[in-house]
């Protein structure tokens, strides 16, 4: 297996991607987020680039749909749930579509619209998706791992969580090391973030992302991010369907 | 200080370098080729983008120029030297004008136009570009220092010297912890190269830029672009007269 780690979903092409496994990282929250959501019951999360377009696919379903996500990392007006990991509960979301629209990792999904398969990654669902991608490895030749970003910029925490997969897959012989630099890069990023000795959850306090969710007031975010290996999940985007469900169903 | 690291030059704009002090990297091999020249006692060296622009410059300062470059690393006709830098020696460029045409690092400079000064770095002049910062360090609020990638792709060896020159700062207390989010994965894979007792030549082979020269015949370019601290030279891109000349002369 061959890993390509992009650092935002500029830096490669729907084309390049077209017939891939294409894992997606989002950890400051989107991805994170949707874990937390199927975990706790949620039938399926439809990804909204835009604001009515969840209002009104979210009418359409009334009575067994929520409507969640965020503009500027804040709750939108009128949605039943914000982008908040911790908001996602059985009383909130079970049984339900999850109509949801965040500005980074709902852009970073649609450069996927060609691969074979779409797998959503946080920190707390790293063992389920190398899992997964193990299951796959026979057949698998190319793996590409995009970052979400926050607004066209490189954070931290999606390049450390690339890293962590990167790294998995390699240590259990699923990758050769002829990834790609950005792979290498992620990879040695997380290595001295491990060996540094200080917790994941500061590292990220300090990463843009990590200041943006202090900034507003979400620092308590973070520890549920932080939180590896919480939750057996792995979100797979039906690009046909368009809806988000548990692979592992 | 405050440093921004940007992994290619397509991630920042000349708006956002104006008035700034930028370092620009080329490990392999613009920005080390540059500083052996400079070592070598020549006067300047005229970056060009194009390669009849070069050549026409040099036909005008006969006797006195050299033309040097690369076009997909390899030699360009009639030219008298390639981008090598064991090919840039006192006999072959002392004195003399190097009007040099590379496709990488002469773009990375054209990003730096509205800067307030632009230094050239590898690692053969890595204390040197440092000590250089530091001397700025009462006045410069912020550096901004830009990898030139390879034909648009992000390069492992120019990240791992974004992260040396952030480290040194760090460590000097020149810069603050306030640093980009691409600074700290920079840095942080830096430490993890240093950590891994492979030798930086050893990680460079694997490197993107490194394979393609390994491809080209010119693996003995990337012992020569290791050997930190081989030179003293601080090349400095001079804006309104666009040639580079030792800034500690």
């Amino acid at each position: 297996m061959r890993i390509n780690v992009h650092f935002l979903p500029a830096l490669t092409t729907a084309e390049r991607l077209a017939g891939k496994i294409v894992v997606v990282i989002d950890v400051l929250r989107a991805t994170t987020t949707i874990v937390f959501a199927l975990a706790a019951g949620a039938t399926e999360v439809i990804p909204c680039l835009e604001v009515e377009e969840a209002r009104e696919a979210a009418r359409r379903r009334a009575g067994r749909a929520a409507l969640g996500g965020e503009r500027g990392g804040l709750a939108i007006e009128g949605f039943d749930l914000g982008n908040s990991p911790a908001e996602y509960t059985p009383e909130s979301v079970r049984g339900k579509s999850v109509f949801f629209t965040t500005t980074n990792g709902t852009r970073a999904m649609t450069v996927c619209r060609q691969a074979r398969r779409v797998l959503l990654a946080g920190f707390v669902n790293l063992s389920a998706v190398c899992q997964e991608l193990k299951r796959e490895a026979d057949e698998v030749l190319k793996l590409d791992i995009i970052c979400a970003g926050t607004d066209g910029e490189i954070t931290r925490e999606d390049v450390l969580l690339a890293g962590a997969i990167t790294d998995e897959l390699i240590r259990g012989r699923m990758a050769d090391l002829a990834v790609n630099d950005q792979a290498n890069i992620a990879r040695d990023a997380w290595l001295a973030c491990q060996q540094s000795g200080v917790p994941l959850e500061v590292c990220l306090l300090a990463s843009r992302g990590g200041r943006n969710l202090c900034h507003i007031g979400h620092a308590s975010d973070i520890r549920l991010a932080t939180q590896i290996d919480r939750h057996t999940v792995v979100p797979e985007l039906l690009l046909e369907e368009w809806r988000i469900v548990n692979a592992k169903r």
